[in-house]
């Protein structure tokens, strides 16, 4: 299909592709049932990414201009255009950007150069102790016989455990390296969890938003999460109660403490509460703690662990946010029998995780590197936190709300009203600053919209620069909505 | 519960144990409907393995002493050994060895000191390149920025999928770095093939017997496994289409060259004919070439991959075998759609695989070592091979069959009429040689036993000793079946 993308127009792309082809079937070229092509291939044709076909192919199927199956493509529809015409006003589409892999193309669009990205909660590479931990790879080396290579044991390195044991003192858990599982990172620990415990068709409770992971986790297996509402002390019992009654789910995730997207931390009476509510159904509880001991005002809250008496609670954390994430390790705790379980799950996922860098990463806690690095990097980051918050003061609408995490690596941003993040998203990329849109982050559609900007990555001056130019891109939208959203002869035309 | 075990008896330890609990429930010490204690506990409280009482109850309840529940436990029968004195032979317990984790304790056990196991396939650490390999690292180490503990790709690293591309071309196959996804070990390959292509309740065809880890996997997790009989050209043409048209599998799992646990490899006419099969089926086909490069007698037949002209070949394999386990890296290769799909599962089960040691192995292989360990390893296993196969020979009953592997690490004995394995394996494991049972290797209870014999992690004479102790047994299990099996008055009762 032949189309003319204005490359360097204040159009965005995607829009552009959406237009043309709607010119297309309204002219009859494209007559309705006609097949339209893959959306990889048009993306070649046009030298655009795939993802700018995706969100175009969303919005046309949206608007009722083309219908799109799985596995079998998308095609002109029937009477095309006729849904958008009734509508009185803009309506989401299904979630063009919840698609398998949109945490694969926030990585991979991060990665261009010159892009300033708040999309991805990563930890700032030249925070990565890397000298420190060159030398400890080659302690290991020196000092290390074939066990270094060979087959080890599934539950992980005796002496990993042990470090990972008295690290976790510092957190308030007192737990033995017995009942300790390594995992590659935490979503490893997640997928574990979620094979040991649910089947498909079961629910699985989130926080409404949750880690991004997790909702692609679920979606691809067929397994149903469910969103309960947070406020500002973390996940709502109230909602939490009637999320139970209404889907008897198998298991609670929760990241209670400076909460991926939202920067949140459970307050501990919140904290009795929940184990209280799930302690009544039974429910087990998951708890993600990667962030916890990233804290930039003061100690972090301890983790729900701590408070669980009835042995609800799987501890989860890994080293990515707070050394270094292409280590790829992390740790479970929890007690037989499900540790049996975890381990049994782990050794048909990959056997054990390599024996290199589980013994690197022991050692180089036992040198008691661990604890100067965490005081630098909270330093670190609670610099680029408190410029981040500024600049948004700064160039942000006022009607933009954002929450001022107390640890972690993200703000999130409630957008205006009728401000959509996926046509933020894709603008405000071709202008060279990418975020995560809010969408991502929720198993359903959300009724208000939000984005996600992690403040890691970028120094306070490219965060100003950054956050400026979403400012203004925020500006145009709402004056472009409230264009679109005069009245018109359709907005008296009743919803049915 | 007080028994007394005698150490350094002749009586295999679970025979004591069973005996004496017979003797309990005889004298109604354990009367009907009690509980008898859990097994980690018993385990414990007389210093026995786990496996031990394990299989001690299997066999207390295949002779109808007590009857054991999934989660509540086991208990004193109603009519406690009815059923043993009803048959006129003794009966397999229901494969006690075939429960989750019998790798795990393999592993476990074959780690114990002083043990000459033959039990686990795996490569001898005195042949692991650890200077080089160190020297390798050294290297990255210093060479790498930020980027060797970062978020890497999903797909793996893309110098090792170049190095890994090249490497290919010597196993006959041209495949672009493009179309290979670096995976954690060929277990993780395994797991996230069937994840993309297999849902619970789907049929997967093996060879019967197949790879240990394929069987655990599919019965954790609810799958059906279905064994296809191979005779000594690989997976059987008739019994191939008679199992694809009862069970209408979703994919054909195989190991064409030197095929885990028998040895055998698929002659190329085999190869042509499986291909055609599974070409009229539409079956896709999922080839485990971990063994492939370590032929000993001349080159290696081709992959099946090589012949695939209608891309049903998903190709794995690994280099826990060729190189170093402890690595955990192998790689997937397959091409669109399937790989998009493939790198999705990756992504959600553990992001990638780890930066360092997936650089390592690049730059192992870019240097050009891994053709001369190849060469090396050949002879060293070739050696073990024939020390394998003249003890076997100097030692085993003559009724006692078994293959001659051209590749690979394992000799597949099928055992004389009427020898158990898990009997002989207990009993061997006291007397310090351990191998692994062959009905471990099947999803259900073969008609004959077998036992698989790794040569890989012994020198010759210890070998020569290990077979010796296991010939010695099975000559008298040979004595022992024959007084057991003397006609009685029970081998008159009809059965019913």
């Amino acid at each position: 299909m032949q189309l003319q993308i204005e490359r360097r127009g204040e159009r965005p792309l995607y829009l552009q592709v959406v237009e043309q082809i709607q010119e297309r079937i309204r002219s009859g070229a494209l007559p309705s049932g006609s097949r339209l092509p893959p959306i990889r291939q048009l993306a070649n044709e046009l030298g655009l990414t795939r993802l700018t076909i995706h969100n175009a192919y969303a919005e046309l199927q949206a608007d009722g201009w083309i219908e799109s199956f799985v596995g079998r493509g998308s095609f002109v529809a029937e009477r095309p255009g006729a849904k958008g015409q009734m509508r009185p006003s803009p309506v989401l589409p299904p979630v063009p950007l919840l698609q398998p892999g949109a945490l694969g193309e926030i990585m991979r669009l991060a990665q261009q150069p010159h892009m300033i990205s708040f999309a991805q909660a990563a930890a700032a590479p030249e925070t990565f102790p890397m000298h420190e931990f060159g030398r400890v790879v080659q302690q290991v080396l020196s000092e290390s016989g074939a066990e270094l290579y060979d087959y080890g044991l599934t539950q992980g390195d005796p002496q990993l455990r042990q470090q990972l044991s008295l690290y976790l003192l510092d957190r308030g858990l007192q737990i033995a390296p017995e009942q300790l599982l390594v995992v590659g990172g935490a979503q490893q620990g997640i997928d574990i969890v979620l094979r040991a415990l649910v089947s498909p068709g079961d629910t699985v409770l989130v926080e409404g938003p949750t880690y991004l992971g997790m909702v692609e986790r679920m979606q691809m297996q067929g397994l149903k999460l469910v969103a309960v509402p947070m406020d500002e002390q973390g996940i709502r019992p109230d909602a939490l109660e009637t999320a139970i009654a209404l889907h008897q789910p198998r298991l609670l995730y929760t990241i209670p403490t400076f909460h991926n997207p939202t920067g949140i931390s459970m307050s501990a009476a919140r904290q009795e509460t929940l184990l209280d509510i799930a302690g009544r159904h039974a429910l087990p509880i998951l708890e993600d703690d990667i962030y916890g001991p990233l804290a930039y005002d003061g100690p972090a809250p301890l983790p729900l662990k701590v408070h669980d008496t009835q042995g609800l609670v799987t501890y989860l954390t890994s080293f990515s946010k707070m050394l270094m994430p292409g280590l790829r390790l992390g740790v479970i705790a929890s007690a037989s029998p499900l540790l049996d379980a975890l381990v049994a799950v782990k050794r048909f996922s990959d056997m054990h995780s390599p024996q290199l860098t589980q013994r690197a990463l022991a050692e180089y806690l036992a040198r008691g590197h661990f604890a100067g690095h965490l005081r630098s990097v909270r330093a670190f980051y609670r610099e680029r936190r408190d410029a981040m918050i500024a600049s948004l003061q700064r160039h942000f609408p006022s009607d933009a709300t954002c929450t001022v995490p107390a640890g972690g690596f993200c703000c999130w941003v409630a957008l205006p009203p009728g401000l959509r993040s996926p046509d933020l998203y894709l603008t405000a990329i071709e202008r060279g600053v990418a975020f995560a849109p809010g969408q991502m982050f929720f198993p359903e559609q959300p009724a208000q919209d939000y984005m996600r900007l992690s403040f890691a990555a970028h120094a306070p001056e490219e965060i100003e620069r950054g956050i400026a130019t979403l400012g203004e891109l925020l500006h145009e939208q709402i004056v472009r909505r409230h264009r679109l959203r005069a009245p018109s002869f359709y907005d008296t035309v009743p919803m049915v």
